[in-house]
């Protein structure tokens, strides 16, 4: 069965997120103030960058120190040298640094500049990716069906170009009441044939569903509520999206 | 103004569609049959498959010569040879064929298999990817405002993998009535900053958008119905997403 229709409904009145705050009762008390009501199934796409400011993932510019090959990096592409410094220390791995700067972070996702922002920071600030994405999608999901009693999931998202199309689009990059992946192996096509493989980054879809409505700017739409998605539940995380060295055949 | 909710409706009563069919008449039936009213922004998102089938992009399996290349290929990755012989004839450059077949098509799609697909095709046959999927859309739009007087936009959606994170999604191929990207350069942060550069690819995330709804299985929903998301037409198409080989910095 295929539902009829999906929906994404914005909230219109978050607050900037500030250091330490609670973003369980941030988006509680939004939904009461919009008189939404939650129902089974309902999912939860936050913005990565209030995940990061509530958990103080912001750095000072002044207190930066630069290194030579952050140096070196930014010299050569004309980067900005603090930007490349941040980017370098919350990598694993540097991908490439020429034209680009694509690295894999410590918690596993491939991107440009390790996702470390200045857009929607404070003046003189940059922001990092939330450390653990999927274990920050856990804990605001428990929060947020332990108060509600509803079940829900919750998919952080985050704003990222691709190697081979230009354009930038939401990609997710934490998780939880949801499974990363939607398989459709066994399933059957209009002409009764088994599918073999076919594997949708459910996930991903969800991110990108709802961009239009957060925007890039000052539109202070960090929380999109998606309904009449039908999901299943999995142990597939975001972090588990991201290919290792070994399957990815462009590095 | 950001728009406070976007909608995603499936048609459930598209027939399997063949060689020849009209698909503005197809679409147009269905929604009249499901008592859908079109309004003005609607944007019609159509999957590949059902403009290839009208358009006659069909192949036998038995009408196919297999060249010497497709087969040292097919051999060497335990590939079909017949399915490598028509994504090598809808090629213009094979970028890798080592463990994957990536291409840019003639259309200039870079893509897995040039697109060629069994799945959802008759018995024995191929589907081969329309041959200029932007002319396709701009076709069906022009067919669906004449009929019905509402301004109206057609994005052309496939499946297609990602270099650097496992799983399908949607994205968009063909678009008319729509621009492809949104360019967000000079609007303002929550800090009053003005963006400097940020465009985004609005109708991938469009096309990622339907994608639960449509499946990739028999659900038979080729055609999915988006409202409430704002967009401008525009000059750029789904065929300029595509990285020139000169920008893809992972050629």
């Amino acid at each position: 069965m295929t539902s009829h229709g999906v929906s994404a409904t914005a909230l219109h009145s978050i607050p900037i997120v500030k250091s330490g705050d609670d973003l369980v009762e941030i988006i509680l008390d939004a939904i009461k103030r919009e008189e939404i009501n939650l129902v089974n199934g309902d999912v939860i796409v936050i913005a990565s960058k209030i995940v990061s400011k509530s958990e103080d993932r912001f750095v000072r510019v002044k207190d930066v120190d630069i290194s030579e090959q952050a140096r070196e990096i930014a010299e050569r592409n004309k980067f900005n040298p603090i930007h490349v410094e941040l980017a370098l220390r919350e990598s694993a791995v540097v991908i490439k640094s020429d034209g680009v700067l694509i690295v894999e972070t410590h918690s596993g996702l491939i991107c440009n500049f390790s996702g470390v922002d200045k857009s929607n920071a404070p003046e003189e600030e940059y922001v990092l990716l939330p450390k653990n994405p999927d274990k920050s999608a856990e804990l605001i999901l428990q929060g947020l069906e332990k108060e509600t009693g509803v079940e829900l999931s919750v998919v952080i998202s985050d704003t990222q170009g691709r190697p081979w199309r230009k354009g930038l689009v939401n990609v997710a990059i934490g998780c939880a009441g949801i499974n990363a992946f939607k398989h459709n192996k066994g399933k059957s096509d209009l002409y009764g044939r088994v599918l073999k493989r076919s594997t949708v980054c459910q996930i991903d879809e969800l991110a990108s569903f709802v961009e239009p409505l957060m925007g890039q700017a000052g539109e202070r739409i960090p929380v999109v509520i998606v309904r009449g998605y039908e999901y299943s539940d999995g142990v597939e995380k975001a972090v588990d999206i991201n290919r290792t060295k070994e399957s990815d055949m462009f590095r």
